[in-house]
């Protein structure tokens, strides 16, 4: 632990987490769903911590989506439940689903195959529980699931309501959001993937298939809903915890509303190429934004004028956009934040994150990793 | 553990080292270099854990070069001594460096400027021990370093050689062979490199300043050795301990060389839009080389046909390059492997690799991560 330490005085590269600004975060989105009616399962994939997923379930910890069984089997460890594990049944591991099935009030798998409907039918639960299963649906994002159009998809939710496994819901991911700049297209985004599921749990009901839950998501979405999303029952989002530069150019948020920094410090100074090392390279930040930001692979907090122009594993290498740069304004040592592209990449890089307030460390979060 | 396991029985997505290959390429580097009267001094930075600094240094667990702290320390609480700590000294580092130069034999830290070597001199080591200290300089590479040219390296070297300090070697990292294609152009750079390093420690022998060691080092330049390199006293190459995608492009090695997999399963088949879905996306194989290889992100093993033409966090999407997909032949649940273009980067995303002979696990290897 290293409460109570300054973030000047931490080893870099740091990853630290704005706990005033996560909470802000947490809040608006719980709020804005909360008006609409709608109840909110945040998705855990981007801090991976329990503490994060105790914010964003208002310390219920109940209600979740996670993308790993690492997650799963994590969070049901730390007393979660009602946890929807979101991705497409893996044939390697429906024994430990399972086994999370059998021991968690709810625990809720996916699928948008027959075959893999056909594994857990194989695999019925102990004393006579049904699996919790979730169609999962493709609304022109163009990922995983059934196409809503496709006649296959309302006989896959049929399957699924029949003998030892349950339809619990309907599931899009609007992944396409991530496409759009500024509100008017991630609305039109929102407004298009309700539509589609809507109309298709409306099909369903039709043909006399209870479907108690449609559930759509994505922060771009859930940052900007549309009223239509009022008739929905749940919402998935879960990047907003954080958000990131890549959602402010989305329109997704404000640059005040990026909870996290990647700390680091200048180990050289290059005048001859008008350059300066910091102690960050793509171990500690990710490749993501591929560079293509006008200031490089980050922005760098405070300093327009800087562009973080490539990186190795372990170095950064940072220049002026304009004119030389002062070089007697960053001396050897001195410290400057990254602010990520992708928040979810960037934290997948990190052992710890150092939880901050007032640019106090408070806490350190510990992620879990792997599958 | 899970050794014993069948690589097929691993839970995906899994990293896979092929130990066979890993001690070849191991006993080609070592043989290679003695031969050539040279020391080879390896690189940790690729697979960070205990099992492949074994390897690397033949079981004596001496003369390392690792890229981080978090390296120097978890390789010193593994036994291993004379590690070279081959990073311009950062600022917020220096007292547990001093720890680790009082503790071990040989501790070695670099510098690239005054500034740092001020702080060394102002922290000296107990017991009159002297600081083993490196000078990086930059032989047209671009990165860290002062100018082979440059005056000021000269001095610098002169001022390390006195007092509470001592010149252990002069380091120069040729990261510049990493935009060669094909051996004629890896081996100018080795030249070049060597040439210039040389040039310097005799200039530093003219002005009496007694510099013992000279190394530079890459896995291009040291899988293909001019034989000026006969001249220097030590090489520091790394990922040839796992080769990858990137290397064969290069031209420092071939396919067969390449002793890592990223195993990954099928989880999804759409054929409107010809393409399948695997369960490894970026938290499995890291984003590097930007999806520019005619096969994407990765190569197929196998399936020269195969695209990964998309990833995002735990989806990887595939193609093929000509014609419809048989799906037929990669059913739902079955295994690919991916091999990666950047070793490096890919082994930093998992926290367990599988040591395989022959498709059986025989050991997992876990890494050192953070700073």
């Amino acid at each position: 632990m290293l409460s109570g330490q300054r973030v000047e005085e931490l080893r870099t590269p740091a990853f630290t987490v704005d706990l005033d600004v996560v909470k802000r975060n947490v809040q608006q989105m719980t709020e804005r769903f909360r008006a609409l009616g709608v109840s909110l399962r945040p998705h855990m994939k981007t801090h991976k911590t329990l503490e994060g997923g105790d914010l964003m379930t208002g310390g219920s910890r109940r209600r979740i989506v996670v993308s790993t069984l690492a997650e799963a089997r994590f969070f049901a460890d730390g007393g979660f439940d009602d946890i929807l594990y979101a991705y497409p049944l893996p044939f390697d591991k429906v024994a430990e689903c399972a086994a999370l099935a059998e021991k968690l009030e709810s625990f809720h798998v996916l699928v948008d195959s027959p075959e893999a409907l056909a594994l857990l039918k194989r695999r019925p639960l102990h004393q006579g529980k049904r699996w919790k299963v979730w169609l999962k649906i493709d609304c022109e994002n163009n990922r995983a699931g059934l196409r809503h159009t496709d006649p296959a998809a309302l006989e896959l939710a049929k399957a699924i309501a029949t003998g030892s496994t349950e339809l619990a819901g309907v599931y899009a991911h609007c992944g396409n959001s991530y496409h759009c700049q500024g509100v008017p297209e991630i609305q039109s985004v929102a407004q298009t993937t309700t539509k589609l599921v809507l109309q298709f749990t409306e099909k369903l009901q039709k043909e006399g298939v209870p479907c108690p839950v449609a559930s759509i998501g994505s922060t771009p979405t859930c940052s900007h809903p549309v009223p239509e999303m009022a008739q929905l029952h749940e919402v998935h989002p879960g990047n907003y915890i954080f958000y990131d530069v890549q959602q402010t150019m989305i329109g997704s948020c404000q640059l005040k509303d990026v909870a996290v920094r990647v700390l680091t410090r200048v180990i050289g100074h290059y005048p001859h190429r008008n350059q300066l090392l910091v102690d960050c390279g793509w171990t500690g930040l990710s490749l993501h934004s591929l560079g293509q930001l006008p200031t490089g692979y980050a922005l760098v907090d405070g300093h327009p004028d800087l562009k973080l122009v490539g990186m190795t594993q372990e170095h950064g290498r940072i220049e002026s956009i304009t004119g030389q740069l002062d070089f007697a304004q960053f001396p050897l040592g001195s410290l400057l934040a990254l602010i990520p592209y992708h928040a979810c990449a960037t934290a997948a890089m990190h052992p710890v994150y150092y939880v901050c307030i007032k640019g106090q460390v408070v806490a350190t979060w510990k992620p879990i990793k792997g599958w």
